[in-house]
């Protein structure tokens, strides 16, 4: 058997916290590192700070260098912030000791669709360092990228993608009503798009630049909107109310063109409470081609459990790959880890 | 550029043909050697013999061996039988000849499962000519082992795996009637399994295989059953007809255990006309787990044509692996390949 992958979880959040949960229960992975600022964290055993009954024997650092220098991990799973040029520092630093780095921020699903510069950096650096950088999450990373591109393999030709993520923010919290506008008037939500607090999905550029890069497609340009979702009824979460009128939520609208015929077009309206509307949550994929794909997923994969699973579950694929940057489209499908403990023989090697 | 991938396809039946035009149509590949044992196809231009409106410049040849000698191509796809046994002397033959191989025997799609010392020697005759083979098809090779492989990436925690193939077998011919036994007697049914000229669904240990060796889970057994499906209305194709009481198709049920506990369900129903009693076709996949996920593709993946384009569309990827018997869930996810000539503009390099 080989011996387990070293893993350092930076970041611990609602994302990092629950991946080291799961890390702690599977086979061939062991947390041997965790990093976060926050100072009620700092100093303690990670195991507490997550949520484990039990303490874990790694003790949360506050600077990531010397984490890393510490506990030697062979890969970082790195859980802080969203966008490139937030963890490139981060991402750098731990190709510089050598660790491979699976980031669940967005932007990294397909760095080269916005930051190219910064991705062919990356990517330079770990070929150099002889180790793997990857981005994954359950969107993008998944429901609107790699699973699409799954599904046209059994496709003799497609003409065009359409697909919609439908899901309820009720379980977030302040910070997420007011990036999607959530309980804002209709005057209040196009002050905030146009103010840019107001943000809806971040993923979409990222999401189309990895099915382009599958199917070898070239676009002429990704057109984005983001519409107020207006609620006829009164919406009510812990952290928010929305009167009648007010705006429940954001539909974020993402289109690819190629010679202006539409190829790609993804809707991700992002509410509270849609069913008090009559609106099922869900994952819905179709293809036009031949055949015509239709797929649903009800509901929605949840985000928040599809992105920790994905990035705990791609370690062993990232371990094993070449050098370089790669994005979920270069890998093996992704595949749930087996438990360590639970009581059901298992394979010895897979 | 790249130069294109040389395939040579082997069987010019339903399946072949359509791969065949499908090569015609596409970027990176070029058809360049065409093998059948029927007469009325040898020595006749490829073209014609598929279907395609002009000739390509290919003549079908009956002989793999002087086919292999004088076209020399990159990749033989053989869409000839369905037992690693029928097609074991083809493939090993393709590897002599230091091509690729990409084999829709439903066999191959995990020839470990029931043949691991045939396995074996292809796998260690492919790593001596520095080739690659896979097994591949809509089912086994798709929807029963791959996309739920690929759905479990988003799952911290699988405990089971649920999927059913609804499917309508109107389409098809006298043999597959034959086969599934639709427009038997229940008397005649039951003989028919008994005799083993009622087979089913080939693929299941597969199927079940493919997605224990991805998860990492040891299975102790499985169990197949192979239910009538008694109809309750007169039901009638081209090639069959069934009164109220006689079977309209076959319920192909297999189960894999762990300890005892049923990790694995398949179901696939395959019948004429379902839709008489009210019954969807489609493809369902339930992974019970933490999430919880419920997939639906209505109808299903249309088994012909998915074949046919995962078989092409694996062509570059199985071009560009490394060598050796490899499976589904080994290489990066399938992708449809782009059309050469439909006027929209692509990507020079993917």
């Amino acid at each position: 058997m080989e011996s387990d992958i070293r893993v350092l979880v930076w970041g611990l959040g609602a994302m990092g916290s629950g991946m080291a949960r799961m890390i702690q229960e599977k086979d061939g992975v062991q947390l041997v590192g965790a990093v976060d600022i926050n100072p009620a964290k700092v100093g303690r055993d990670a195991g507490e700070v997550v949520g484990l009954h039990e303490s874990v024997g790694v003790t949360v650092a506050c600077d990531g260098r010397e984490a890393l220098a510490q506990c030697c991990p062979d890969l970082v799973v790195i859980a802080t912030r969203s966008f490139v040029r937030e963890v490139m520092d981060e991402i750098l630093l731990a190709v510089e000791y050598g660790a491979n780095v699976i980031s669940i921020a967005e932007e990294m699903a397909d760095p080269w669709a916005q930051h190219p510069k910064m991705a062919d950096a990356i990517d330079k650096s770990a070929r150099e360092r002889g180790v793997t950088v990857l981005g994954t999450g359950i969107n993008p990373g998944f429901v609107l990228d790699l699973l699409i591109v799954c599904l046209s393999g059994v496709c003799v030709d497609v003409e065009s993608v359409v697909a919609r993520r439908v899901n309820d923010l009720s379980p977030f919290g302040p910070t997420v009503m007011e990036t999607q506008g959530v309980g804002t008037t209709l005057e209040q939500f196009q002050a905030g798009i146009e103010s840019g607090s107001i943000v809806g999905h971040v993923g979409f550029p990222e999401s189309i630049s990895l099915i382009a890069r599958a199917l070898g497609l070239r676009l002429d340009r990704i057109e984005q909107t983001k519409e107020p979702i207006i609620s006829n009824v009164a919406r009510k979460t812990e952290h928010v109310t929305v009167e009648p009128g007010w705006v429940a939520g954001c539909r974020h609208i993402a289109v690819g063109y190629c010679n202006d015929k539409e190829i790609i077009r993804f809707e991700h309206p992002q509410q509270i409470l849609p069913e008090l509307e009559g609106v099922d949550t869900g994952d819905y994929i179709t293809i036009e081609g031949t055949p015509r794909i239709d797929m649903a997923i009800k509901p929605e994969i949840p985000g928040g459990l599809g992105t920790t699973a994905l990035a705990v579950n791609m370690i062993p694929l990232v371990h094993a790959a070449t050098a370089g940057l790669r994005t979920m489209v270069d890998f093996p499908v992704p595949r749930a880890l087996r438990k360590e403990s639970d009581g059901v023989a298992r394979a010895q090697d897979v």
